[in-house]
């Protein structure tokens, strides 16, 4: 291991960085050395390399767990500013090491890197060795809450797990660490010994005097102005906490407030650190950034239409961007075409995680020209009585570089006015794109952007070049420091990286013989037919995961499928377990057999030619190393019973002001009891002891790691420490909907819990103004709301409840334990709730007039479902129409505050009897609480009368008396059916066209 | 600089060291970081190579020193068990660093380490380059209060300051860390903010805070038996020591305390590691050190009388071990020849740093044959009635091997027995060589000795190899692993380092022929002889320098004296400030104009050829970098007067029971007051500003830097602070005499605070309990003693003072502090200073029975000197022998315990009668406190009459009263005598041969 220590030394000092050593008090990673977190602000230039023996008290396991260690070694690299080439540089590390990049599947998997206690955060990713993830790399947007400009690149590699890749062990303590001598025995000891001291033996009095001590000579030190001395407090403090947290003594408002203490302290030191730097005048100077690129002062020019190409090259996607961003920039070009007068043929666009292609088939050369009046003065003033320009005529004629003989008389709107008939040229096709291309790229965006080394640009992840040709004519595109070119990137470990396009046709065939297949629909059918047919070797098949397959297509240039293998004895573990970790940290597919069963194998998708043995072979390790792991957490969950495992929630933070995960069980339970009160004997005595145990398995091991188990691993505890199915069921379920149209809870116990979740969640959050805002909403409360309304429609059972009452008994459980819910929370968490509803029902295609014509029910979602199911229904329905309109007509002329009134005195004509005779008869025959079918039925013998009534009768009568008789009988009608429906919220869309 | 570091990992991990990181809490040495400090311990092997951010807050100098940092960067490294060969691998670390070792002067200086706070010493030295210490190199033989076996060398070279070597710069911040990148861009903020912290903002209540915490954590930690975590405790611990040092926050006595803590909790961690790692069975096994070598099964002979030339090499020896041990050899060679019969010529000692080399002329070829009688039974016992041999002589003619046939009859004195006459072969030359020269070696011994990596051997340093040729004939000698050969070692940069002996004829030609001059006497001729050319090529002359050139002499084994230059601006510094640099760090040779004023000159001695202008520069450079440190202090000094100066007495410890030196320097200056009361007023005011400002300079950071210039800088500061000269000059001579025999006092007032000092010295570390044993003298008691009898002889305004009145005087202060002085101890202290005086009086050539006769005077040493003196002037006197002798007699015959009478009742002889007059007549004549010129003229009158007395009386009459009168009357001139001299103790020596 020291080799590789010293070989990435050399790699990174020969390319211009300066080796410092690690930090003289302990650290949880590199990034914390001042060399990382404070070089990285402000303007200066910073190249450093360091090893960094990163301690994580939370990680001590006694050196049993063959990957955890309280003490792992990182090597970290910081490139400041971004060279432009940084993964390039990377790559060339990992060979340094002796790995051969060709052999193995060397992968950049999207990893966005946050430290709220740091205000740090940038985008980036793991970087994957055959499934391994063996550094963290990110270009660093913002530390200590300042903006970095300009930004870093930081390149964090985990050194452990690479020694063991590379030399093929299992456990930590078996790398060969020097000459001689192990892992193990040069650190075993050490790490037995610390572990004891972080997880038992640490004095928590102590260590919180010291926190505190710390914390106070970090202030202190701040005062001073030095910001040297006080980050090292601040590294004190944060390790102090660390030891706390791994010991159990921290309460969830101990560390809300540590947090917030050491976030506070990391933000003055990192701006005092930007300032002092300034007084000392920036004594490594100031960092340059590539110039801004030019056009050539001549443009190329094309005669015939020709295919335009182009591509948009990037480092690594996001997979989730890959399709969107492709659409996005097709969509950008064909508005961006479509305002210019260049004729085109179809735009299409095609992706890969470092490319979008645009193709554009049949531009044309240039633009048609065209022609363009320019209005003038009036004629009446543009011309003297001697009929000689006036000096405004003179005027707009110099304007326009005509002499004013030849202004023209045009007619503006009936107006005569002089003006001048242009022909505008149209522009080269070169032109118009070497212009519309540029803004396309300067406008790039995504959910989340970051910058680099260019000075302007800003995206989800650099773009590093462009391609521009009509043709096998290059389009010059500049912006900012980029500028298009013929070459091409393609795979990093190709020959040649970087090849010339020859032009723009038969461009994905080209990229297709350099082994890149640009089109997701081509790559998701080669990853299919691969993953089905290796499944089938082994009387398997992959199914069922869309997902998935979608997230792999956009990971890959080149779908290399591969089949692997872990030992049966794991399948022992719940099958969720081992799918969980395939899908989320490894992007395996999971290998069923017919029967839907496990089979020990998966598909692992590479990216690129590659040996096929190595990289399985590494895949295979990656897999039982995190089997291992889970099977460690499995057996030690195992021995502690669910409800000595649900004291631990104490100790998980939920939101600061809500306290802990404790807190909120306790109120889900009173919750789920309230809304559970009428359940069945057996239902009712499961609920007891569901609601009891309530997200007990949170504070499993298991789930730590794998949050996404949650509930799975209820289960399987609860069953397995005997308790009955029914509450293993529910403890289950009260997790689901996992997702927005997720399954539902199948058991009423498990649907009551689901709903409590979600309704402690939507009003804790609402409650104390965390209301989710634009695309933030980081506790999730957009899938709370459409869980709560899918129980609510889907759980007959629950069919009953209100969601406003719901609401409020949620906040009776709140108010219980001393938090304060304000009533304008509640009725803006009801509302935020049924908006959701409102955007689901119209998502589900209905037609947003009755969407809005049920909304007013949908306090009782159900109720609202089959009311919008009867319009569905009775949308052909002429008489239905016509009962509407009349019910529309009656609404509309109504004053809003007409209260109802049946003043027989003064509704004497027929017209007015008949309406009265009908609306009785009507409301006679209508049972309590009955749906919309049975209204409608019954109502419908009203239309006649109403049309008849406003046909004979002057509702706005002169005598008041009689006009306010009117009105209440209006308004008695609109009443009886408001209760229904919006009407009005109908419009036209059933009302037959007269 | 990062080159030279990863030079040096390369370098050290080529060579089977592990490397491991710096430590992650601050540590103020790479021995703290337990790679070092406990993997000393123990048996298994280690080998660790590391960089170490050497955090020392008490360096803090806000980065505006050049040569001093709060962090500096050592690399350490350990080889454990010692390789045999560890000064060869450290110069190859040099080459690897560029160094070329044949241009320049390395050489290896002897320097002890020992660290009292970690139970912790080895032997060494400071490597020096030009001049330069670049690095400690240290063979470990304890840690943690447990003698380590093996034993580890530890090798730790400060970078900076090699690296401004090699990069030729005068500060620190100038290196060029990186390309492009200097140490003081990297690190000179943190260095400014570090310094700040440490030696400003630091927050006293806290750091105290914080050192409990620590020290409370660490004990609870090895209660639960976790070496590892109880450690970093211990570092922290003592890092915040430093602070609250550096911050001028610790008390003496706080000092002391947090010492024995730390040292308490330093030697558990110690024997708690080793215990823990034999529990765990010793994971990295166990070391294995060189095997014992044997003897050939043969030996080969000699035939002539041959020389035998026995060279013992070994590493750089101390140069006070040079001479002592070729000395010792030689002695222990003669006396074991002389055990022997083997017939030898002169034996010779010549010794060089690297070797001893012992030539004996002319040794036989063989021992003499020596006949042996052994006795048997008596002969009377040997043979029965018969005459046949009993079973008792058959017994001893078995033993002997001989048949009883063969007994012979012998006399035993003047008893007949049987025995046998053997002829005892002698054994070869070689046979006696091969056994005597290894006793040699196993004995040899130092002052200081360490073990290596020989199971067996022990010596100041360690002794790598053996030459025992007799003519050119090879003894094999082995001891433990060592075994003899023929082959030397010359210069190790020589291009064959090692080389054949042809024979012991001729051997220091051979050597010479090498660069190697084995004679001392001719090197220090040839140093004494270049230096006065080279100072006289200046104009300038080197003189009185013989202590440093006996050092000079034996730091190398081929003198190359050069020519260096200072800048003379420095000249302004005090002379002693120059001249103590140069000779205590530097060990160069002052060079002096005629006048005796500095010439801004030196002269270095290099060993072996070196490029001259490389060393020079070399030296010259270190010069400066030294001089610039002293005018920084100097500089510093003057801003701070006397007065305030001396309140940092305070923070300086004395001995842990006897206070600070401020409580020093209180009861100095209350003891030279009273001593003082008496003198006249110019003298008494000078002496009581003098005793108010006593030992100020202690403070000063010139002193604290060159401790050997105390008093030179309290005198050439109080005279820059407006003192008068007197007291400034009192102020230097309290310090003196420096040596035994050393210059005194001139003036009273510097007599008074010089022998006030030294009663303080000594009645206080009597009165603790911590006198001198054996070798051991740490306060240097003995110096003081000599000081102060020195003073009281020295100074005749002083002559008066009783050394026990003083001692008491001294007590007094000692009381009023609230130091108990036990009256046991003050008796003890003036024996032990009495003792001094008379080992120097018979070192000084008097006959020990003047000196036992004046000693009861000695309470006051001018009265005894005086005495003496005339002892000495009365040794060949007939008249002065016979009063001896009848004074003697008169002692001999009286008891002790008979008191002196004169009963003229019962003394009526004529002859007692005679006496009675005489000594009435003497009496009479004797002036008070006469001395013994006078005593001896008065007393003669005595000597006929006593010798009559004893002719005619017999003293011890049968009549009791007569007997009483007449013992009453010796007893009288025995008191009357005694008062003189102890006249017994003069014995025979001035008694006339009768």
């Amino acid at each position: 291991m020291q080799e590789a220590l010293l070989a990435l030394t050399k790699y990174w000092t020969d390319r211009g960085c300066m080796m410092v050593q690690p930090f003289n008090t302990e650290v949880g990673a590199g990034t914390l050395n001042p060399a990382t977190v404070l070089r990285v602000l402000g303007p200066e230039p910073w190249r450093v390399a360091y090893v960094e023996p990163s301690v994580r008290p939370d990680d001590a396991r006694y050196g049993q767990n063959p990957n955890r260690l309280q003490t792992h070694t990182q090597f970290q690299v910081i490139l400041k500013p971004d060279p432009g080439n940084p993964q390039e540089l990377y790559l060339g590390s990992l060979k340094a090491l002796g790995i051969d990049v060709e052999a193995n599947d060397v992968r950049f998997v999207e990893d966005n890197w946050a430290s709220p206690a740091l205000g740090a955060w940038g985008l980036g990713w793991e970087v994957w060795l055959n499934g391994l993830e063996i550094t963290q790399f990110t270009y660093f947007q913002q530390a200590g809450g300042m903006t970095l400009d300009p930004v870093s690149v930081e390149i964090t590699y985990g050194v452990e797990r690479i020694m063991m890749a590379l030399q093929g062990v299992d456990h930590f303590k078996d790398i060969a660490y020097a000459p001689g001598i192990s892992y193990g025995e040069a650190f075993g000891q050490a790490e037995y010994e610390m572990s004891r001291y972080y997880l038992d033996d640490a004095d928590v009095a102590t260590n919180r005097r010291l926190f505190e001590d710390y914390a106070a000579e970090a202030e202190r030190q701040l005062e001073q102005r030095l910001p040297v001395p006080a980050h090292y407090f601040v590294l004190k403090c944060s390790h102090t906490f660390n030891v706390l947290d791994s010991r159990g003594a921290v309460s969830t408002t101990e560390r809300a407030k540590a947090f917030g203490r050491m976030r506070g302290l990391a933000r003055r030191v990192a701006k005092l650190w930007a300032e002092r730097r300034e007084e000392l005048g920036h004594p490594l100077g100031l960092a340059e950034l590539p110039a801004a690129t030019a056009l050539p002062s001549t443009l190329p020019t094309t005669d015939e239409p020709a295919t335009l190409l182009f591509e948009i090259g990037t480092e690594e996607l996001p997979a989730a961007e890959v399709t969107k961003t492709a659409e996005a920039v097709r969509q950008s070009i064909t508005t961006r075409l479509g305002g210019t007068r260049l004729e085109h043929g179809e735009v299409r666009a095609h992706a890969t995680p470092r490319r979008v292609v645009i193709t554009v088939d049949a531009v044309a050369p240039r633009e048609a020209d065209a022609e363009k009046t320019v209005k003038g003065p009036r004629a009446s003033a543009a011309f003297d009585a001697d009929g000689n320009p006036t000096k405004a005529a003179q005027g707009f004629a110099r304007g326009q570089g005509i002499d004013p003989s030849e202004l023209q008389k045009i007619d503006v709107n009936g107006v005569e006015h002089v003006g001048v008939i242009k022909t505008e040229i149209g522009r080269t096709a070169v032109e118009v794109l070497s212009e519309q291309l540029a803004q396309v790229v300067g406008e790039l965006r995504a959910d989340k952007n970051m910058r680099w080394n260019d000075p302007k640009l800003s995206f989800t992840r650099p773009v590093r070049w462009l391609v521009a040709l009509l043709g096998d004519v290059e389009i010059p595109v500049a912006v900012s420091s980029l500028a298009s070119g013929r070459e091409t990137r393609v795979h990093r470990t190709a020959a040649a990286p970087t090849v010339r396009v020859p032009g723009a046709d038969g461009y994905l065939d080209f990229l297709a013989q350099h082994g890149i297949v640009a089109d997701p629909v081509a790559r998701r059918e080669q990853i299919v037919a691969a993953a089905a047919e290796l499944a089938a070797s082994v009387d398997g098949v992959v199914e069922g995961e869309d997902a998935l397959l979608e997230e792999i297509t956009n990971l890959v240039e080149q779908p290399n499928a591969l089949l692997g293998s872990f030992e049966e004895s794991y399948l022992e573990l719940p099958s969720e377990i081992l799918t969980t970790v395939m899908r989320k940290h490894q992007r395996y597919l999971p290998v069923r057999a017919a029967d839907g069963s496990l089979r020990p194998k998966f598909v692992a998708v590479a990216n690129g030619d590659c040996d096929p043995d190595v990289v399985r072979a590494g895949n295979e390790a990656v897999l039982r190393a995190r089997y291992e792991d889970a099977a460690f957490f499995w057996r030690a969950d195992l021995e502690v019973s669910p409800q000595d495992m649900k004291a631990g929630l104490d100790k998980l933070a939920f939101e600061e002001r809500l306290g802990s995960m404790a807190d909120r069980a306790k109120r889900i339970a009173g919750i789920a009891l309230a809304l559970g009160a009428e359940l069945s004997t057996e239902d009712g005595e499961t609920l007891a002891r569901a609601a009891e145990l309530a997200k007990f398995d949170l504070a499993s091991q298991m789930v730590v790691e794998l949050t996404s188990l949650a509930g799975v691993m209820a289960r399987e505890y609860a069953l397995r420490a005997g308790e009955t199915p029914a509450v293993a069921t529910a403890l289950f379920e009260m997790e689901l909907p996992r997702t927005a149209g997720g399954t539902l809870p199948s058991t009423v116990p498990g649907a009551v819990l689901s709903l409590a979740d979600r309704l402690d969640l939507l009003v804790g959050l609402f409650g104390v103004g965390a209301n989710p805002t634009g695309s933030s909403d980081p506790f999730g409360l957009r899938r709370a709301a459409l869980g709560a309304i899918g129980v609510l429609r889907g759980i007959p059972a629950l069919n009953g409840v209100k969601l406003g009452a719901a609401l409020e008994l949620a906040a009776e459980q709140f108010r219980a334990q001393g938090v304060d819910i304000p009533e304008q929370a509640l009725t803006d968490a009801r509302e935020f709730v049924l908006r959701r509803f409102e955007l689901h029902l119209i998502d589900a295609g209905n037609p947003h007039q009755f969407v809005g014509a049920v909304l007013p029910l949908a306090d009782s979602p159900a109720a609202a479902d089959r009311s919008l199911a009867e319009l569905t229904r009775r949308a052909g329905d002429a008489s239905f129409g016509e009962l509407v309109a009349a019910l529309q007509r009656v609404r509309r002329i109504v004053p809003a505050d007409t209260a109802p009134s049946l003043n027989t005195e003064h509704l004497k004509e027929p017209a007015e009897r008949a309406v009265l005779d009908a609306l009785d008869d009507a409301r006679d025959a209508l049972p309590a609480e009955a749906p919309l079918s049975v209204f409608v039925d019954v109502a419908e013998v009203l239309t006649a009368p109403i049309n008849t009534f406003f046909d004979d009768v002057m509702v706005m009568a002169e005598d008041p008396d009689v006009r306010a008789a009117r009105l209440g009988l209006l308004a008695s009608i609109s009443d009886f059916a408001g209760r229904q429906l919006d009407w009005q919220a109908l419009g036209t869309e059933l009302t037959p066209t007269r």
